[in-house]
């Protein structure tokens, strides 16, 4: 018996591995987004994801309107982590025959309303009955010039790792709705939670100015979604602690007391949907300009190192901390 | 309170509907795929259907093997329902947590030996949790030359109608598995039913030789996907039952008695996932050489008017039927 989805997604490329990889196919399962041949000059980037009821959201604290937001946000972010632009989306939306017409209608005016920030467009999909819950699959097509897109591959020893926003709110915030405390978006960690912003000018702008040697987007959270790029890049890393930049809400709802648990959910909490990358050290003036910029914290959190699989987590007092949490089962 | 899945399509267009359409996109929502620019002489066409566990399938009469099989068939389906070429697939698949790891594996093998007899390779997705019941969301991504895809729109009064295929089957299938009659793969009707075979070759053939003037598959019924093509080509169309060719299982089933009510499963029938198409009468001769080459049958049922809106099925003592049905309600 399963429910191992870790090995699941393994036996998923076994199953399918026997095929050859196409020449138009850069990168299939692998990466934030696969890469597919347009034309000479661009790369289509696709990505799907779901949002399952009572798995990834229970509707007792999401409305319609924010779940739909929610869904399409998440798939976008795949595109942000690439450095690509977003173009067009799929959804196939199952509910229970039950679902008042509204409902639907309101989770379509929030996949519109963050479609039309981003300037995608809906170009099909399907909804359809379900027994008991529901399940929203979206498909985000987006467009990349060759030269410029940004793989979870790249990472090289010497580079330093930078994350984008404030690492952790969102977990807390999944805590707080989890516990009953608040469903109020005016709570900054809630609103971490049930509205990502995904980092689409930050990514591409990290492209452009030739920044980023690798990314991913933080959905699983900073150390399971760093082993990615480590393994993928067959590099190592050291994080330090004491150079985190942490919410207010954070450090209230955490104690703020600097020990080495004070810092998990930055660590571990997962669904950020912010970005982290790795680039080298001579870059780190343009990324100071950048952050100006776009008016988002870009923190150095850490180092690549050529040990590679090897990651420590360094604190404020010099030691290596181990969390025996679930990020490190993955990387074994 | 709704579950009326036509009304929610409707609305889902209504509230995504306040966006400009981008040039790249000749075809949106409103097809069998969406019709995508690629490069100057070549479309993608991109289609996304799901799966649900107790409405589209049970876990009594389908094999994860064949569920995986289907799941991604009646996607190509979508293409071939175009003209186009399947080249890669993504796969949402969501499962509880209590299914055995060989049940996923079983249903990515069924995916992937369909996806190697067309030439399909898996580039993305994810498998998640579920809650209670099984979803399988697959996205297929094609690809046709500029001028050989065919679209619902374009059918032109005085043009013939023709499907492949021995209509009705799939539905008949289904009722023997819902009675739990048999689930038996050698029943020919539930063979229709649960393992259905796209009909790329076919689909190709006719945009190659320029034969159909509009496309689409036989997801709804004969009647319902009919009606897609005459509300999209502003036409009416006459449907002959005495021209249907029915399998012998069909008829032995149905009892053979060729009175109207006989012929229902035909018309209405669901998920044959043959094509339905329309073409000058000029080139029935070059459809009886494709009946041959393909070896599938090929028939003439009917005609496309210049009565906009007005479908009329005509019995073999030459008298209108009407089936107070639901495949009618769509239609007004």
């Amino acid at each position: 018996e399963a429910g191992e989805f870790s090995l699941i997604n393994r036996i998923e490329r076994i199953a399918c591995g026997n095929h050859i990889k196409p020449a138009s196919v850069t990168e299939g399962i692998g990466d934030d987004a696969a890469v597919i041949e347009k034309d000479s000059r661009t790369f289509f980037l696709i990505t799907a994801d779901a949002l399952i009821e009572n798995i990834h959201f229970r509707q007792d604290y999401i409305s319609p309107y924010t779940l739909g937001r929610k869904a399409l946000a998440v798939n976008i972010s795949d595109i942000a982590a690439m450095a690509g632009n977003p173009r067009y989306y799929l959804v196939c939306l199952s509910v229970p025959a039950t679902t008042p017409v509204n409902w639907v209608k309101d989770l379509y005016k929030g996949m519109n309303h963050i479609a039309k920030q981003y300037s995608l467009f809906l170009i099909g999909g399907d909804t359809v009955a379900a027994e008991k819950t529901i399940a929203v699959s979206v498909t985000v097509i987006g467009e990349a010039k060759k030269g410029s897109v940004i793989f979870r591959h790249g990472a090289q020893p010497g580079d330093l790792i930078f994350v984008t926003g404030l690492p952790g709110d969102s977990a807390l915030g999944l805590e707080i709705l989890e516990k009953g405390f608040s469903k109020s978006l005016k709570n900054s960690l809630i609103k971490k939670h049930l509205c990502p912003v995904p980092r689409i000018q930050a990514g591409q702008a990290l492209a452009r100015q030739n920044i980023a040697s690798s990314m991913i987007d933080t959905s699983d959270g900073i150390i399971p979604d760093l082993i990615h790029i480590l393994r993928q890049s067959r590099v190592g890393a050291r994080i330090f602690l004491s150079n985190f930049t942490l919410s207010k809400a954070y450090r209230k709802t955490c104690g703020d007391n600097a020990e080495d648990g004070f810092f998990y959910h930055a660590l571990y909490g997962g669904e950020d949907y912010e970005l982290l990358f790795t680039t080298d050290r001579k870059k780190t003036a343009a990324i100071k300009a950048l952050e100006t910029e776009l008016d988002i914290p870009i923190t150095c959190i850490g180092e690549i190192t050529d040990k590679k699989g090897n990651l420590d987590i360094i604190n404020a007092s010099g030691n290596s901390v181990s969390f025996e949490k679930k990020g490190f089962a993955h990387f074994k």
